[in-house]
């Protein structure tokens, strides 16, 4: 038998579980105090639903659980693999979010502010930092086209990450509709503004050179390319940039009421920053989408951005939505390798007892507890050692039963 | 497309998502405070260790998932159904405790006070109140054969329940090898009493002379049933009349100080009681069996007993193991079928803004987060319609930004 977790996924350690609750739950009291309510989908769904939705890559990676039974011996004798299985694990929140919202939208305030907390699967070749099963955190609100939803997003997705102590960051963001303008305000036609942008996604890997050669390696004509590259390179880029290249769009003006409301309420504890190179991979964003960096880290720790086709597609009609989304695994990774204090925690106790005082440690323990988490232990034979091993699980202190002296055990970390 | 979960799966509603959120994490900190410390391991574990685990009739509810890309081809081309999947979902979280355990045992402390919360699940034929997606509250002590064991995983587990105001239960308790005891002494042969216990564990629902006639089916002498009938029928059984029929066996004392010590830090708030008849499924428990029952509502809200031959199995040596699992879905809807109230939840706030007060609300909203969970509403054309949604939506109160008054919604439930 094996005794190592499934390939991309792992055993937590009670240290780090204690971390990651402590995170998760703090990220959720943060949305809640915002006045964002939580719901949960089941982990598996419809493989027809999963199939059929708007996943890109990640269709290609969809755990997909088989029929059972007579059902299972029917499909195998079909022939055809894919009707082997009638359900698979989810590979984000936003589909089962889709279907929730259809299922249930008669019981749902509009517009729907929603957090989704959850484990999501992917059956990714597994590689450092890659799981096949992690968490993310998410905030959408569904059926405000204003730009308050964006703000609102915003502010809340940055103050969860303070209040988990994560400070150094800053948020860029970008409208799909401008980007668009800026490729083709270069010649482009609409057309190949996808494909282009599926290029400038790769400014911060292969540099402005590189994607000037991947674009015309694509056959996009070489002048127009060299147009658009000029306009990339101009720094800073700014919104004014953009208005003098596509003039006064009104998604510049919307970006610059987001960037001017988001950046007041940050207090300076953060920026807001318009990059236009900005492009995020999913295809189903119609409109603003951001990004969470920080500069100690490579790569985004959060993203989002608005979606207004996707949520009615169960619903055969056209709902705005726009979602921002918590790299959680990112960011646990990045505060457990920072040794990261855990605060306002209860002191950890081991009360020791012997046969004879088992019966008073019991109630002794319950007192202890308004004050100091406390675990039990039967005493040893040799005490010295104990006491080391307790230090090292990270106890703060220990009692004997009968004594009444506490012992601290050093600081921890 | 489908807009239901699927079978045997809930979405569940925001107002039902507090509750159970409130119920685990309650659950969780009493564990936590008693000592325990939670982990997390995978959903999915390795399809032999599931198939070759100790999970009686549970064997035949694993949902599995199919493998991928070659080896799928590979595995269908074989014509084996059973080839067909790698890996599967965890229908309980004792295989997945065994499996880190050997994993993962020279990072833990010994004994080892174990929390899992955590979701499984079993292709059920799905009915009422039987859920194919359900979370699991297990405490588990490894390492420890020791009756103390048993009474902290039962003081722990009342203290859990309590905790969230669920407090009208008594927990039964046996010893699987009492039990024994007692079958053969009326003659039955050691290996008919698994067969036995089986037809006991139906006494709940056909009464003695079903299980009589049940076992006298079975082929049983049926002068050794009636003789077993018969101590079945002594009312009170108590473990002196365990005793005058066995003698003064281990578990007997054993039994007599678990429920000793337990009944004194129950401080009369439940009682610990013995009954001769308890069995619990489980085909791995070897010693003592436990189960909450409450006079309010039918069959067990929670179990455990002493299995000390499971944990060791990855290990190939015995290592004794204890748990206790409070039955979190039974418990989760009789609360919230009693209209629980949320205690120590802080109000609801609904802040209406319009377009020209947005950005005052956006601050303002945030000075009030520190007393109520506040959300931001566009003022609709009709105030008065928007009051009474966010009454029935569970709001406590609301404010039009600009105005300083606070409006009370009237009682919440």
């Amino acid at each position: 038998m094996k005794i190592t977790p499934v390939k991309g996924t792992a055993d937590y350690l009670p240290a780090e579980v204690l971390v990651r609750d402590y995170l998760q739950s703090t990220i959720l009291e943060t949305y809640r105090s915002c006045g964002f309510e939580r719901i949960t989908t089941p982990i598996i769904e419809d493989i027809e639903n999963l199939d059929k939705s708007e996943g890109g890559e990640n269709l290609n990676l969809i755990f997909k659980i088989m029929k059972r039974g007579e059902k299972l011996e029917e499909a195998a004798s079909s022939g055809n693999l894919k009707e082997l299985a009638d359900m698979g694990l989810r590979y984000d929140l936003t589909l089962p979010l889709t279907r929730y919202y259809a299922n249930n939208r008669a019981k749902l305030p509009s517009p729907f502010k929603v957090i989704q907390i959850d484990k999501v699967y992917r059956a990714e070749r597994p590689q450092k930092g890659r799981m096949r099963e992690f968490v993310q955190c998410d905030i959408d609100i569904i059926g405000s086209d204003s730009y308050t939803a964006e703000v609102e997003l915003i502010g809340t997705t940055a103050k969860a990450l303070l209040n988990i102590g994560f400070d150094n960051f800053n948020i860029r963001i970008n409208d799909r509709r401008l980007l668009k303008a800026i490729i083709m305000s270069a010649g482009f036609a609409e057309d190949d503004c996808d494909s282009v942008c599926i290029s400038l996604d790769k400014l911060d890997k292969i540099d402005v050179a590189g994607v000037r050669e991947e674009l015309v390696e694509k056959g996009f004509d070489a002048a127009n390319t060299d147009k658009l590259m000029a306009n990339i390179a101009i720094k800073p880029f700014t919104l004014e940039t953009a208005a003098s290249i596509c003039g006064e769009l009104d998604c510049i003006s919307n970006l610059r009421r987001i960037m001017e409301l988001a950046n007041t309420a940050s207090h300076g504890k953060y920026s807001v920053i318009y990059d236009m190179t900005l492009v995020r991979g999913q295809g189903y964003y119609t409109g603003t989408v951001f990004e969470i960096s920080s500069p100690e880290f490579r790569g985004a720790i959060g993203g989002g951005g608005r979606y207004d086709n996707l949520i009615g597609k169960f619903l055969g009609e056209s709902i705005p939505a726009v979602g921002f989304s918590i790299g959680f695994e990112r960011i646990a990774g990045i505060l457990l390798d920072k040794n990261y204090k855990l605060p306002g925690k209860k002191p950890r106790m081991a009360l020791i007892y012997d046969e004879e005082t088992f019966p008073a440690a019991l109630g002794h323990a319950d007192e202890l507890r308004h004050e100091y988490d406390v675990t039990l232990f039967e005493a040893p034979k040799k005490l010295g050692k104990l006491f080391a091993r307790l230090e090292e699980s990270g106890y703060d202190c220990c009692m004997v039963e009968g004594k009444d002296e506490i012992k601290h055990l050093g600081e921890k970390v």
